[in-house]
């Protein structure tokens, strides 16, 4: 499909036009446009723009609120409960990283539940909020179900990301962002659509014998946990998408596994579900509440030098620490604009027509 | 190879005879015995009494401590670094948690990095400490390198496993307890012994090249992070197994990744390493820090159920909730007995032998 290059505040400047004219308040339509092109920026397309069409008509449905009240609904001095009100998931995200990161003041660490929330997109927009903190930043969501756990047919989990920020001191910080489960919805897609096959020990169909074909997944078929196959550790993968959906939904009272509501607004929610809404779980730990900070920082830096310079397989592939593949694509990015396939710009200003907003993002090259 | 079934009791007691005769104090005996022997109660030999000659050697090198002062080096009301003192990895993990329980009254969660330790065991026997305070109870450890990152031949990590303990009603606990790497290195062992390929994806050779020779880690080889390759998603596994590191290694000052002291007797440490001995991480979550208790357990039973009813693939292999296959292990294996090899039964009593305890294990059915 043909992209052109958009330059990123082009693209925040009409986002946040967009959302503010959803209802967000200034800060709040910040925040959705902030989130949405850093993934562009970090070559994390699937969530990125793409999304925009999909929050619209979940807030034209009310399933998203734009000006929603949030609140703590239980708290100690470390922990807290937060109750989003249906907010965008980067507003509730937001607010839970800034009050841990205010609770950790006195206890050293702090851990914020969220229910009653929506689609966050990338994982790492949370846990990179520490960085700046010296604190460790830890992000970790529920999601629409598509992943069998192992021996089974039925999907029962979503893709529950986590993402973990550790600060170094003249090294990059190590950011790790991750599915739970091997392989993205959205690749199974784009597969799909080039008629290729997927990797074997991805995806199961609808009985659950593996298989290759991207088809599977709308057919009733499943993502497997990471591992694909018990011989191979799936019950680890299991294991860990298991335990993002427990801390994300049942230490928040939302909705965990197959009731969690599909963040895809052509997807109908389920009736009687027994939480409210999405659930994330954030975290944050002062490193000075566990050493020195620089004595932590330089330790991280060797760390990180000592990873990067393991010995590589093949000299072409270089070993990497997380974090670094999607710096240097924002670094481009940053320099060079961001790649937007035109059906998406199209879609944008369908979006931006229908509320009203007078700007349009244009492919002419004038207009860049 | 032949075993004998043994009652978990008289095991228990000798190796009570055994530790007291190296010098553990009587608190700290008990503890080194019940790990091994809870370990072959859930089933995970590889962790249990084959440990002893090893860890009796790496004592008579003065790599292990008997007589440890373990003291907190530094904290803050929610979190605290653990110098170990070269303790058994046990009597270190049991003090770990016992503090992080007693902070977690104050903040709601509470922390503990522990340095300078030693091999701990089943990660699961500290999480589980949790449960009875009614708290989520994590555990997690660096071990021996034997792991690479994804696109490099060293081995630059451990098979790190993580464990999570949570809560429920009436329904047993969740109990995860898996190595972040797809398959443990004991049972590359076993299928080299048995002149048995592994399964693809699991093992590297020396070059990094995909093999099925469980003899290619004795070559220089190493075993894959878990999701085997890139496509399948070894990147996760490999951030998994680096969070471990970093959390035990990196806010504790013990060594991280390559400089990981062996805990096996017979390999040499490794001079002018960067850090002090193994490390840890432990954590506790009170459940009543974010939900009031009832309602917690209970959403935590209809979790339980609902994953236990998952529609299986096939009807003669039922989907598992965590915990569950290693309950039922204990549960048999207390009963009829713990079934150990000649081999190991011949190891203990060499081992008591030279500790000069009189009593030994005895495979005649008059002794059981």
């Amino acid at each position: 499909m043909a992209s052109s290059l958009f330059d990123h505040g082009q693209v925040f400047s009409q986002l946040e036009r967009i959302f503010s004219a959803m209802g967000c308040n200034g800060r709040h339509a910040h925040l959705c446009s902030d989130i949405l092109v850093l993934a562009e920026l970090r070559g994390i397309p699937s969530h990125g723009l793409m999304r925009v069409p999909d929050y619209h008509r979940m807030w034209k449905k009310q399933r998203i609120n734009a000006s929603p009240s949030l609140s703590v609904v239980h708290e100690s001095p470390g922990t807290a409960v937060l109750d989003a009100d249906r907010a965008f998931g980067v507003v509730a995200g937001v607010h839970a990283m800034e009050l841990a990161m205010e609770k950790a003041q006195q206890c050293g660490t702090a851990w914020i539940a969220v229910k009653n929330s929506t689609h966050y997109g990338i994982a790492a927009y949370y846990s990179m909020m520490a960085l700046e903190r010296d604190m460790i930043g830890i992000s970790m969501t529920n999601a629409n179900t598509l992943v069998a756990p192992t021996f089974s047919r039925q999907p029962m989990l979503g893709t529950n990301p986590i993402s973990v920020a550790i600060p170094a001191n003249l090294e990059p910080p190590f950011i790790a962002d991750f599915a739970t489960a091997p392989i993205a919805r959205g690749k199974v897609s784009i597969k799909e659509r080039e008629g290729q096959p997927v990797h074997q020990g991805l995806l199961q169909d609808e009985k659950g014998r593996m298989t290759t074909d991207p088809a599977a997944i709308r057919k009733g078929g499943c993502i497997r946990p990471l591992g694909g196959d018990y011989e191979h550790g799936s019950h680890k993968g299991y294991a860990m998408a298991a335990i993002v959906d427990i801390f994300s939904a049942v230490l928040s009272g939302a909705n965990f596994g197959p009731f969690v509501p599909p963040q895809i607004a052509d997807l109908p929610e389920a009736q009687n579900s027994p939480g409210k809404g999405l659930g994330h779980f954030f975290g944050v730990m002062r490193i000075d509440a566990f050493q020195t900070k620089q004595r932590f920082k330089e330790y991280m830096d060797l760390w990180i030098k000592t990873f990067k310079n393991a010995t590589p397989i093949d000299d072409q592939q270089e070993v990497m620490v997380h974090g670094e593949p999607e710096r240097r694509k924002e670094k481009y990015h940053r320099q060079k604009g961001i790649p937007i396939p035109e059906k998406i710009v199209r879609d944008l200003n369908e979006v931006a027509k229908e509320l009203n907003v007078k700007q349009r993002l244009s492919t002419t090259p004038e207009q860049r």
